[in-house]
């Protein structure tokens, strides 16, 4: 027996011990938390513990330090980047926080909830609406996503526009550092400058730096009535020029302004059940808005007087209002069903960059331009938040030439993002998958100061060592 | 010549080598750096230096670093907890950023716009307007305080409601650190998950941690229907309940929510010229309200209405809507003028507390009960925005008894906050005045990453080193 072999060993009987055998799991039992959603990623687990408690998670933390044994924290296991499963050595442990799905409290007056870490991000949506309020955080794994791994990545979604990313939810965390040290920074006010906002290191840090146990967040005022716009388009640019003047117009109540291509829309009603084209036409782009405001009427004459001047005005070519929460849940469905639509297709290879807003027809004007050159076989499919400049820019591969094309076309995306002083990572994060790209990317300063704070928050590289950013390099 | 003095001396002549002698200030040309902006703290600078350039402040802090001299940095002084001016001993050296004053970009379709840190807040505000877009950090200094001290202190203000602290408002930053190395982390962009956000790191850090010298900033779209609305109550707990019922209606368009006693709404008109009272009784309470949003008509006739019903159902006793731009200005001179017109009276004790915004009231009645005993001749000055919480409980005292009053004044305060798990600096910050404060109240955990931090960032304790935290303590 290993040395290693010998301290992992002991590290789970101690952990059978503290937690229970029954959330320490290995063989078949930890097979899910060993791939992600899409199986585009898989690694294997020494075990995945699973603590019920923050005391729980501080002590599993404290054992692994003194085994020197890494850990993979573990959300809703919904990353994209390859962030929270482990590497394939078998040495890693899962951490999972699934079993922390408390919601804590829930103050409407002052428009805070306080939640641990596991609670899944639709629970939290659907706690706030009880109470009269809106949790803004949207994205389409909100059914299965955690909270605690929304915080860790810093995620984004549809409603960024409006209500900004995670961070910008973000009242309180309770933390557990890589010593095992609980960090208790849960006060739920809404102002708070007494010394250096410390939760801001572990916002967006991906589990390398502490673990999230649980989180006071921001609630919203509610959305009484609410417009959702399916428009028909001939071009990106035209797209751009609209959101441009609606937001003029509408200004903070537009919540959602997503771009969808023709092949995307058409990928959904044709591979997905019960779903058809909001609009007559296959026109080659659509954009899908959504706005709300807190009053119960008036938003919708407004919004219908606007889209009659817009037709008017040749600005756009189609267009419908929902008239029903279940046209607006298909309109959405369509969104977000791309993904699992263009699956059945072909493989994905996924992207998540950020442009400047009025670079987006640029971006996808060159994309189209050479992704001919690796195969007529190979379907564009960008969609995304606009408003934001954030652009899935994915593209539908034979699953055959998955491995083969994935790498060329990225590194060709993300030369046209370099040139546009884009960034490679929106909101999915870096995890595994980007960590060696952000290293030509970021300034000497940038990623000195990182390693610098991964090695004074987790200087025995227990918490993802391998992940977002990795320890300097020997001298 | 001590050493000391030696560097010093060594450290002036190179600045004035690197800046020129008309930018290395010292004597009466000093004084104005020396004391803040009410005269209740002030020190003794070794000299000021002004550089003109990210690279001239790269070189002033690597001379410093040099000869290991420490800097304050200081934007346009405004600051309220002597975090911004040289400490007695005549032997630190204050970096003023005012020369940095350069609107280096405005991108209306980005919604950003990029400035040098010593930029006037006043004048960001007017960059923004020009090009229909609104910058909404909007505070009482906003005519002399600049943009670099707050991002440093994090300013809040009166439309966080809405919009958020500075740090919601910050996307990207150029910061010079403890050694002069140049961080560049500007990029405009909305979203960017590439690794750690170090901008947070800086935001709120009080000059502690690096200097900022630029800055991207996020606009918002503009407010062109504005309804201003001065109401007269008769207790806290109806200002609060009125908060709640008015959030419920008008949600988010709410962007300040004032509250503002009646020992200051009579301070401010009779102390202050041409300020009358926007309503005929001196009620116990008023609120100043605005909304806003970016449609041209329709908000003042709901206003209108909502008023009504509040008059009918007894929730408010009196109130009025400013019908012109003079009337609005005269309703927000009232209620920024408090601290102008009371310093005319006495010494303001001021403080910067929140508390849950239930406990407002409570947190009035209890410094009302025993303000008393603390001499007949004290007057409560509370005010505030309470929609986020957060009271400015100041007291006016005789001037003779300042120095003895208020310590006392404070601890007594601060005890009820304690009581009621507030914060005792909401939006104002630490400096110097409040560190030693802070040891107690935060927890261990925090204190000593904060002491990290600030080793790790600044080891040679150049950067204002008796600010915020002070170094570890000797074992």
């Amino acid at each position: 027996m290993t040395e290693l072999t010998a301290a992992l060993s002991a590290f789970k009987s101690e952990a059978i011990t503290r937690l229970g055998a029954n959330h320490v799991l290995e063989g078949n039992e930890a097979a899910r938390f060993e791939h992600d959603f899409w199986n585009q990623y898989s690694g294997k687990a020494a075990c995945v513990v699973q603590p019920g408690s923050t005391e729980e998670v501080a002590a599993i933390v404290a054992l692994a330090a003194r085994h020197h044994i890494p850990l993979v924290p573990q959300g809703g296991n919904t990353g994209l980047v390859n962030g929270g499963i482990p590497d394939a050595s078998g040495q890693q442990i899962v951490l999972s926080l699934e079993r922390m799905n408390r919601i804590l409290s829930v103050d409407p007056a002052g428009d805070t909830m306080t939640v641990q870490s596991g609670v899944i991000l639709a629970e939290i949506q659907k706690a706030a609406e009880q109470a009269d309020r809106l949790f803004p955080l949207a994205l389409g794994a909100e059914g299965s996503c955690r909270i605690g791994g929304n915080i860790a990545t810093n995620a984004g979604g549809v409603n960024v526009l409006r209500y900004g990313m995670t961070r910008d939810l973000v009242l309180g965390l309770e933390i557990v550092l890589a010593d095992g040290t609980v960090l208790d920074l849960l006060k739920p006010l809404r102002k708070d400058n007494t010394g250096y906002d410390l939760k801001q290191l572990f916002i967006g840090s991906e589990g390398t730096l502490g673990i999230v146990t649980a989180a006071t967040l921001r609630l919203v005022s509610p959305i009484r009535e609410r417009v959702t716009l399916w428009l028909g388009l001939s071009t990106t640019e035209d797209a751009i020029a609209l959101f441009g003047h609606l937001r003029g117009i509408f200004g903070d109540l537009i919540s959602s302004f997503e771009l969808i291509s023709s092949y995307g829309v058409e990928a959904a009603i044709t591979q997905l059940s019960g779903l058809r084209r909001p609009v007559a036409e296959p026109w080659p782009w659509h954009v899908l808005i959504e706005l709300g405001w807190s009053f119960t009427e008036g938003l919708r004459e407004r919004a219908e007087a606007v889209i009659g001047t817009l037709f008017e005005e040749g600005r756009i070519k189609d267009g419908t209002i929902a008239t029903s929460e279940e046209q607006r849940a298909m309109m959405w469905r369509i969104r977000e069903g791309q993904s699992e639509a263009t699956s059945k297709i072909g493989y994905v290879v996924r992207s998540d960059v950020t442009v400047a807003i009025t670079d987006i027809p640029a971006l996808v004007a060159r994309c189209e331009s050479w992704v001919g050159e690796f195969g007529n076989d190979i379907a564009l499919l960008p969609f995304g938040h606009i408003g934001d400049g954030n652009l899935h820019m994915n593209f539908v591969v034979p699953r055959e030439k998955a491995s083969d094309l994935a790498p060329p076309l990225l590194e060709r995306l993300y030369s046209e993002v370099d040139q546009l002083q884009g960034s490679i990572s929106a909101e999915h994060g870096i995890g595994r998958a980007k960590r060696d790209m952000i290293v030509s990317r970021k300034p000497a300063a940038a990623l000195d100061l990182m390693r610098k704070l991964k090695a004074m928050l987790d200087p025995d590289a227990i918490l993802n060592p391998d992940v977002v950013i990795t320890r300097p390099p020997k001298r």
